[in-house]
């Protein structure tokens, strides 16, 4: 760390910041210049947070030189985390994940009607809410466990596995007990109490990114989970706040490298969110796997316009098959893949009918 | 609510609009343009969300009239809300309140020498620190409830009402057993449990402002929290993200004159995370109390570079007792009163040593 | 456009707003409800303005339905612009154009070896900076006329065209006669005197989204421009400021398909100043193609840690030469096409030393 | 300077930065730590950019220590810089000055009526745009010379010194012949050129911070005109753009302490800009006030809702009046004053009507 001070700080005030680094175990270089000292600090600073060095009389300012999340940080690990889901899915790796499925459960036929037609597309995870943060108190709030019910339904109809959001620490055992992998979502990236109870379950987690999260912020949100045990952690872009209005977010692709480069963990885009319109979605799906993502997750519905929460930025079923077969496409422009549809041939919008009747 | 049609919208499409609005209970007034319909919704429309036509085909975009919350909002309860504590502080009324205290509860002897200051200098409620949201794992997070043992403490000798932060659904009940006052963070703005869990209890709660909330945001905040069965809310502004990074936030005082000209509850302003700085504090408080605001929050310290947390922005009792005074004829100037300090005389700086020895 | 009335609002309110939109020529269509007045206007309101009904007694809120962009909007004009520059590149089209050079020229060996280079790579047009708006006054400014003739003798040896950015409308008549693009940079995106200046040339213009320019008020700076008289107008997408600072800017893709739905023009990402960082560069180019860009503008230095401005962004020849190749598999990816080198095969990175030498 | 290297910099990347740093002049201070090494540069750095440092191998991350403005600083120069006005105005001492007057000269009377309204309430600068830079070019673009005619005569009536915007080079030398003060906009503040323009003529500057400009950018855009010789620059908070919609724009009045500490020029608040709204300006100019601005600027106009532009956050003559009375009040709470209007009793709202008539 480097702490400045300012031009009239006086022998004691730089003696105080001197002394107190080498408290805290740190080797101690000042600099003496015309009109300011600089101590520079050399050692393990984990611990050792900037505002105490900023509180101090004679202090100007710091600067932090080590990453303060170590677990996550790339320099810790630097092959990348490759996270395997029951029944042989790997995120992270060289194959390209799409995650699909309606904004809530809705009903049993149509979460089990989307997970057919996302799997005949070639999705290999089926999202869906079952407990759903909204910002009125009178809008419709989920199924609850009702909702993790059908959802473990159409995983055993279709074999995909599933992600779905938990939102409390005593929700955690029963949605942890139901789902494949345990979402924590954007308004909660900062709920300590939940980082720390799904840190200690064996579950992955998905972590999205806040509204006005900083990517640091995101990373130290992960550094929570996995030094409380959990080592599965995907990060999630999903879009932040900004003065933009004409899309409901601001899809943030520059996190996607900044995280490949500062993390080994792999990275999620959410384009549906991140951009909040229907139209938007196909081409900042193309762009997020140009980007780097290891793995998408998409809003769909099969009727988009009557959908009880986020139909303005959910795809149809046909829409989405279509987005497929061009995914696989700028994945291989980028030496990555997408598997085909299970059928052993690219899935036809003009099919998805039938494959959904089946 | 306005539902505008595209350029292009099909009749059926129109039609369509029309007859979901009728079916959720609105009169429905169309308006043919040249080039445009335009679908006027007229009713109670609380219950109906705007993503509900957005998401149908052909419509371009929707503007909600009436606001989303109803019991928070001023058209709803014309006088302003007063919120009395036990002890008989009402915050709300023409008195300014001042709150003060450390971030962090440290130690017993710490929060009780803080607790006689900021009753010294004309401080009317405590503030502490029991369950510290903190960014990082390895960072000091509070002392849990042996620090609200030591706000109780503080309290008992002082006569202070105690405010602190609940951060946990679990912990709702011990907190709201020890304080007056309950927090909501920052963070937990949108934790939309908490939120319900303290709509729950008779305690008052003061709620933080997100660190990108918007102002509509927050009273749909203090909506679940009403709705929940408690009426007793505080809004407290305490600076937000932008892109600015001479402040550590930008402390959003045009909240003020926008939330008591749309809801009657309480506001408070909380200079010290507002700015992040200690020496911006006494200007910024003194511009909240001429913007308005029924209350203040500060951080003060008796050795800021010593405090665990949070010393960079906090004043030490001097500087607190200093600012008291100024804050005294500001208020005035707005027709508003500050309380002397209790020993009927204005608290003097110089005084502050023999008043904490007490 | 809707005018809401306040839920008060008086008779003598509601028909000043509505005796007001009359005599502007429009036809009034209003809406009475339980609480409140609708008041709906129809007809020609290119010159109408919200501000005048926004700031008349009574009134709560306006909307306005139809953009108040015509000339640049894609309702004015369906099929796509494509600009042809001399020598018959042509921006719009299926092929992507990509134009690189240095932030700066330096020298007049600097510029004629970096043009041979881009050239060998398969790059269309040559940018770089003769007059250069710079944060400090104490900072290199930029070679001024004698740039502008280095960059001519470049585009004389190496048949490519020019962009270079003009920032005063004294210059205007000097860059129009040397470049065959003029760029407007991000900081004068609304110096209306010089938008109004480049209307009136006939050589195309390149505009570059404000640092905080929202994406509709680019499209009135075209407006600007177009309404002027030039219709060559090429929008480009460089980065906005947000709250991140990940990175220098947030590169804003979604920009991109969002400009490209509601305007004709063609569209430019820069992914050099957009994102700051060189080693962002490829992914975010590769990302904006699959977003829809119909060029990129890309910063290259022979030896980026001795340019005079932006080294921290530039790629080196080689970099450069080596991104075009990947590309080139993305655009096809997204059925379009970026021409081979023109040697008749793909550049190598390992043969641009030769190919400089040349 | 500090520059941080990577943790794996080779030695031969170390020396290049040490070598370059020496070759500028600067004593260099390599520290070696366990991972990285740091170096500190000491010396006068002020024509040294961080970019140079930042597009070197294996650098990490720069900080300046040192403020890149000079002749801006506090440090420079200790004492508040009082700009004296002909007249007798001055900026910058005790008295807070209030500028006041319509958004755009509309007419003869006009102005008049406003600058004898201004005068009777207590206001010393009148303020009105001739030249208008508009979001639309299908608006009101201001009567331009004739304008700057009726100011002058206005002038000559009153006794009030006038501020009025100038947006393009051309137009500095008849602004500055026909005003007190140059008004540079918001939009322009680092529009260089007329940076440079205005730093070459005799008449006072107010800079308006631009919509997203940095506290340490508006310093740097006045070290433009002070270093062009011009040291009558005054710096104006006007609001900025953040993601909150509730005000037109996020008044930043953090940044009036902040300037006040960092440079020696006078700060001005404009709440009509800032907020966008008129109900908030009396709230928000008290605000500023109790923050500490030396002077106010605020939009009035005898019929608002008539106004040619900006007539939402305009207060009336009679609502301008009545703020002057209490901004005495809250100027006096701070040790500071304003005037009493000219009668020599203070300007009561009830007698506008025959002061204007007079």
């Amino acid at each position: 760390m480097i702490v400045v001070m300012k031009p009239g700080a006086t022998t004691a005030e730089i003696s105080a910041v001197i002394q107190r680094a080498e408290q805290m175990g740190c080797a101690v270089h000042p600099i003496y210049g015309e009109s300011r000292t600089v101590v520079a600090l050399v050692g393990d600073l984990t611990g050792v947070t900037r505002e105490v060095f900023d509180a101090m009389p004679g202090v100007s300012q710091t600067m932090r030189i080590q990453e303060p999340y170590k677990l996550a940080s790339r320099t810790a690990r630097p092959d990348n985390t490759i996270i395997e889901l029951e029944g042989g899915v790997r995120i992270g790796g060289p194959e390209i994940i799409v995650m699909a499925g309606p904004c809530s459960v809705e009903n049993r036929d149509q979460i089990i009607e989307i997970a057919k037609a996302v799997k005949a597309a070639g999705g290999k995870v089926l999202r869906g809410g079952a407990f759903k943060p909204r910002t009125s108190p009178y809008d419709f709030q989920g199924l609850g466990e009702k909702g993790l019910q059908y959802l473990a339904e159409a995983r055993e109809i279709t074999g995909l596995p599933i992600i779905t959001e938990v939102m409390t620490v005593e929700a955690v055992p029963m949605v942890a007990e139901y789902s494949d992998i345990l979402q924590i979502g954007a308004r909660n990236m900062q709920n300590y109490g939940l980082l720390q109870a799904v840190g200690k379950v064996t579950r992955p987690v998905m972590l999205k990114r806040g509204i006005s999260g900083m990517i640091k912020e995101l990373l130290m949100c992960a550094e929570y989970i996995v030094s409380g045990g959990n080592a599965k952690v995907m990060l999630c872009e999903r879009g932040i706040r900004t003065y933009e209005t004409a899309t409901r977010n601001t899809f943030d692709l520059n996190a996607i490298p900044v995280l490949k480069e500062t993390s080994h963990l792999p990275v999620i885009a959410d384009p549906s969110h991140g951009t909040g319109l229907r139209e938007l979605v196909p081409a900042m799906s193309r762009a997020a796997v140009a980007a780097g993502a290891d793995a998408l997750i998409i809003e769909v519905h099969p009727d988009p316009d009557k959908a009880m929460s986020d139909g303005r930025q959910s795809l149809t079923l046909e829409e989405f098959a279509t987005l497929m077969g061009s995914l696989r496409r700028v994945a291989a422009a980028v030496d990555r893949f997408i598997d085909d549809a299970p059928t052993g041939e690219p899935a036809q919008a003009v099919k998805m009918a039938e494959l959904i009747a089946a």
